[in-house]
């Protein structure tokens, strides 16, 4: 068999990622809900590891969780990553979900590159350079922040000692859950550096689906910027004070909430802006807030936009609250800058993808993923399948199974001409 | 002594003022709670009672829990009411207050009331009409709806038999109430129609003190136009979703609440316009909301311009929500029209602060009064004291006392003048 002919099983791919979200399921729903180090992340890892190991892969489960399956070949020692031989092409994803999770975001990431490595060595394909798929510990940063935990230490952004420590929401710690649950393991950190990475993941935002293209190649992850502003003005009775002698903060905060749309749109795509939360105290119909509390959500690709966009936005809240004779502060909650995807990569994804006979776009991820973390190591791109009317960590979330297949075949295709890279044609 | 000459005892007011705050207190404040038709009303109830009668004067109890106290002389028989004489001039206002009151909204005008009458008896004054001075049950609305409950029935608003039916917010009914506290009293209902009405209270509103004036003659009572808006679109993730693709209810929100600033700016003065609540779900950071619901307080003197801001911020939102795409409902939460009180009454008001030596101006009420009910079936005019720093319904609402004297001095010789009106001049 000619292995441009290739084909992944999209039956056998639907039939694992229901029996994985039936751990934790979300009765009435398709969802699931698997907590980072949760006792439904221990059973969701143990099926997919007795998947791995079902295939004949090497299993390796380094300090932070994270476990790694590659296949195995001359060369490659049970750590998982080859010392003698070549670093693998690597794959993989998550299985942790937040609390309201779909049975789609990252879970498809992690069965579908499972699902590449079995087509493969069903067929028999000698390759260059071995597969490997992963999935990496806390990614959604539901229980212990910040996500992307695990891809993050695997790539040496923060020290072991310092993750286990981590406390999260129910005052847990990692390195206790870890152990508790089994998955302390002893590969080593920072993680053997793989030759690429690709990650296939639904999309999560509505602009496949609204734009009818199948196949997101992703050219990188936005910046993101979380601001948390408090506006403090003098609460007063809504009757008996008039205009003039007002420091409304409210009025501050809804003038700043409806700047932050404006200049999404001045700045354009791909900028988006945010207020998502915003909150008046006392919060009554007729008295004048004391204080307004709101977020807001700056992103995009382009780090000299995103924080020109910040600057815009600071400027603007500072003359408004002082026209106001309001005062106001600001917090950051959250601040990364953009990621570049590797361009040629992105660019294997895109040819590989129409190649195939499907629809493809680039497009900016508009969420964090591990593949950027990896990006920090090794040449990286991600694969998106559309994700219907936009719904991402929520149990609705779907997407059907000929855009599954789709992503799943370009997968299996970019990680071929990855691990065949150098070498003749068969 | 001459009548132009008398003037209130500043002291005995001020002790009478602690000495009924004192039911109720609030712990390391120097305000109260009592709540209409609670034990602590009643026992507010039997001390302003009891200073009733030990000046002699006669007092009915009518069957919503009004009390009423009249100046004994002749053909006054003891429903409180004179049959065969002249009708009494009146005053009054409330004891009942809000769960974190102040001691002065309410109570002002009930023992500022007394002290009028005590001054009159004291000096040996002779009137043409005899003084009254009422309290009124449940005007502040804070455990039975309507508020002005008391004053509404006292004029005939509503009938007692509805009344009594209402149920509070704890489940109480206000005709079981007032039996339990021994307030059902038997005088008639509608009550008796006074010569004029005039009450004394606090500003509950910053303006007198940022205009420097001691003395506010109300004009009359603003309408009030409360609304609940809520405005419907598409959740979506704050990362993923580009500008063009939302349905953001929040821009939505907060359009409509910074137009809500402009229109009051724009119709001017006296026009306020206040959006007090305002909430979005699910209300986080990196989620572009599905539901904004938010308030809408506009009030005006003029009916006609309140309407017209009514109309102005209809059409605002509704063209808000359509542009983005999204649905919106309005629910009125409660609408008044404007009182006018009797321009003489506001003029005898006015030009008696002015022979006292007092600053005066004219202004509306932004919120209500009992007064508003009486002006029903009276000629009614109200006199305002200042608020530092506009605090009302807050344990820290403050006059002080040369502002109290001063209110209290004009509240006597109005009653004075009126109680002389075409009789001759002592």
């Amino acid at each position: 068999m000619k292995s441009a002919d290739l084909r992944i099983d999209i039956d056998r791919l639907e039939r694992r990622l229901a029996e994985l979200a039936a751990i934790g399921a979300i009765e009435g729903t398709e969802g699931c809900a698997r907590l980072a180090l949760t006792t439904e992340d221990r059973l969701g890892r143990d099926l997919v590891v007795t998947w791995m190991r079902d295939l004949g892969l090497e299993v390796s489960i380094d300090g932070i969780g994270n476990v790694t399956a590659v296949m195995p070949s001359d060369g490659m020692p049970g750590d998982g990553m080859p010392t003698d031989g070549q670093p693998p092409v690597m794959t993989g994803s998550h299985i942790d979900t937040v609390a309201t999770g779909g049975r789609y975001d990252g879970n498809l990431g992690v069965l579908a590159g499972l699902e590449v490595i079995e087509t493969v060595i069903g067929a028999g394909i000698e390759l260059d350079r071995p597969l490997a798929v992963a999935f990496f510990t806390d990614e959604e940063g539901a229980r212990f922040q910040p996500d992307m935990l695990g891809s993050l230490v695997y790539v040496g952004g923060m020290p072991l000692e310092h993750a286990l420590e981590i406390e999260g929401i129910d005052g847990a710690r990692v390195g206790e859950e870890l152990a508790a649950i089994g998955y302390a393991g002893g590969a080593p950190l920072p993680g053997h550096v793989p030759h690429a990475f690709v990650e296939l993941h639904i999309e999560q935002g509505p602009v496949l689906e609204a734009e009818g293209v199948t196949v997101g190649a992703v050219e990188g992850v936005q910046g993101i910027s979380w601001q948390e502003v408090t506006v403090t003005g003098q609460s007063n009775h809504a009757g008996t004070t008039p205009m003039h002698l007002r420091k409304d903060p409210g009025v501050v905060a809804v003038k700043c909430a409806a700047f932050v749309r404006e200049l999404a749109l001045e700045l354009g795509h791909p900028q988006v802006g945010t207020v998502g939360r915003l909150e008046l105290r006392p919060n009554l119909v007729n008295v004048v807030p004391a204080t307004a509390t709101f977020t807001v959500d700056l992103r995009n690709t382009d780090e000299a936009v995103l924080a020109k966009a910040e600057q815009a936005f600071h400027d603007f809240a500072t003359t408004a609250a002082a026209d106001e004779g309001c005062t106001i502060s600001f917090e950051s909650l959250a601040r990364f800058e953009p990621v570049a995807f590797d361009q040629s990569l992105v660019g294997l994804v895109e040819s590989v993808a129409s190649e195939l006979g499907h629809s493809v776009m680039r497009m900016p991820s508009g969420a964090g993923h591990d593949a950027q973390m990896l990006s920090r190591v090794c040449p990286t791109s991600m694969i998106f399948t559309p994700s219907v009317n936009g719904l991402s960590h929520n149990p609705a979330e779907y997407t059907a199974p000929s855009d599954l297949e789709a992503g799943a075949n370009v997968l299996l295709h970019t990680m071929l001409r990855l691990a065949k890279e150098g070498s003749s044609n068969d």
